[in-house]
């Protein structure tokens, strides 16, 4: 894990400086939102397995910076769109930007992260680079109208919520990966099997995201079960649900699907989560997505960055925060 | 101008048929609103042209037509997220959208028309066509962002309205001509003169679009004078504005640029622009750009399709509405 620690620090500041150049591409009344966006913070994660996934493949150039931002700058762009359709007040500990900024610039914003992107990666000339660029915009935003769909609702399904963390969070991470792959020229076989690492990846990551929610905010810096006031049903909390008996099932449903849990409300059922051991469990669900995200790695080359995806995947389940 | 109403007549179904054809390729929760702003109607002029210049430039096929609706889903999702940022009621004489679905899916439909219409370009597999769109996606947004960074105020320039309409409106219909002789394979001239008759056609339409907006509204059907409640300095405004005495210029720019001007006003207002015939003196000065854009048609096959798209100039130059 110290290796993976070291060899993130070593890359960040390229990342970093690759994201300011990208912004500097933007029309310049939305570089503040963006810059506001990018500054609050963020694990780079996705540009951070392109590189790793380009140089896994013997891609050695530096430009691969350049590329691996677009899906950073296209997650950006969700995120700035979330947080206007969540009404949140804060995003990474920092306010969030339509709270600085007016709802019209922060929408804009949006477009106009999505569209440099798009056109950054467009100007490389590879169509198959453009195609799972596209492909990922598509999927993410079809996983979020179906999280907005499923909201305040009791009635989902497994899949249902399998269907939403593969759009939402998953495809993204899968395309940072398949992209790095890609422009590393890599054969089919290997773009296959970085995509389904990034894929399993990705959903472990939003599994335990979702445990995350319930831990307490003195560790995350978040405020605890934000999912129960939104009306998100995750794994945890359907866990937590299906324990009830008949009549605290529907006194839960009745608030839940009415909007109407307050803070009270959520820090006691988190606290009950944790106590029942729901967030554990739901860790341990996600270790079967990262087993499957391990073994695709044995077919790609045994190089030093295999090990660090490989750690990757520990550290996805690991996190605290 | 028969002749082009009577093309325009026949390519309509098959360009209908192509947006429904498109619709059905995005996630589902989406597409009743995608449905309904294409509903509510709309000219189709940008798969027009897409159509008629690759026609004109020898392009056979009917898949054209899922080529040419790309750009109709572009402007679609700009029509989404502007009536959400403006807080319009009504679109093109119908609810607009935010008043029948909630914001959040308005917002996140545009996402979803935008990444959608991207995939379908990007699964043609030519670079050239991915580009051209993207490019058009970028200018679009950056347009747009000008514009609300020059609402409410009265000290922008000429200059600076030509950029905004440049990007807010030329450019996708720039890129329509662009792509329909991209996709009929023509060599790099004939591609320049298709934009430049696209982008002066643009410039032009968006004129006459602000000179419209002063028209009595039994005329048009839109509420009379909409840009002065908004705050959009247009041409024909910005004349009048320089045509007043310094007290009433004062006068007029409080309640400008405090958003304060009413219904009444605007009315009173559109009323003096009609009688000084700044509304005319806009047209004529967007006949300007129209003999850019026939200069530029003389470039191209003599071709019927040509005799056309000179009648689309004078369309432009003459429509009511």
């Amino acid at each position: 894990m110290m290796q993976l620690k070291a060899r993130l620090a070593l890359e960040l500041p390229g990342i970093n400086r690759a994201l300011v150049r990208a912004v500097e591409t933007l029309p310049q009344p939305v570089r503040p939102v963006a810059r506001h966006i990018f500054d609050a913070g963020g694990k780079r994660l996705r540009p951070l397995l392109t590189v790793m996934t380009a140089r896994l493949l013997g891609y050695a150039r530096d430009d691969i910076r350049d590329l691996a931002v677009t899906l950073e700058m296209l997650h950006a762009a969700t995120l700035l769109h979330d947080d206007v359709l969540d009404n949140a007040m804060s995003r990474r500990g920092k306010p969030a930007a339509h709270t600085l900024f007016d709802v019209s610039s922060v929408i804009l914003a949006g477009d106009a992260l999505l569209a440099g992107a798009n056109a950054l990666v467009a100007a490389r000339g590879d169509v198959r680079l453009t195609r799972c660029f596209s492909e990922a915009t598509s999927r993410t935003a079809a996983g979020e109208i179906l999280e907005i769909a499923a909201q305040r609702r009791v009635d989902g399904t497994n899949a249902d919520y399998e269907d939403m963390v593969r759009g939402k969070t998953a495809w993204l991470i899968r395309a940072a990966c398949e992209m790095g792959a890609l422009a590393a020229g890599a054969e089919d076989g290997a773009v296959a099997a970085a995509a389904a690492y990034g894929e399993n990846l990705g959903m472990a990551f939003q599994m335990v995201d979702d445990a995350l929610d319930f831990a307490p905010e003195s560790v995350t810096g978040k405020p605890t079960g934000g999912d129960v006031r939104e009306g998100k049903l995750t794994p945890p909390l359907r866990r937590y649900r299906d324990g009830l008996d008949e009549a605290e099932r529907a006194a839960f449903d009745a608030a839940f699907c009415a909007g109407m849990m307050t803070e009270a409300d959520a820090a006691d059922i988190a606290g009950r989560i944790r106590q029942q051991g729901h967030d554990e469990a739901v860790r341990r669900q996600a270790e079967e997505f990262l087993d499957v995200a391990r073994r695709a790695l044995e077919n790609l080359p045994d190089r030093p960055e295999r090990e660090l995806m490989r750690q990757m995947a520990d550290y996805v389940r690991d996190r605290k925060k």
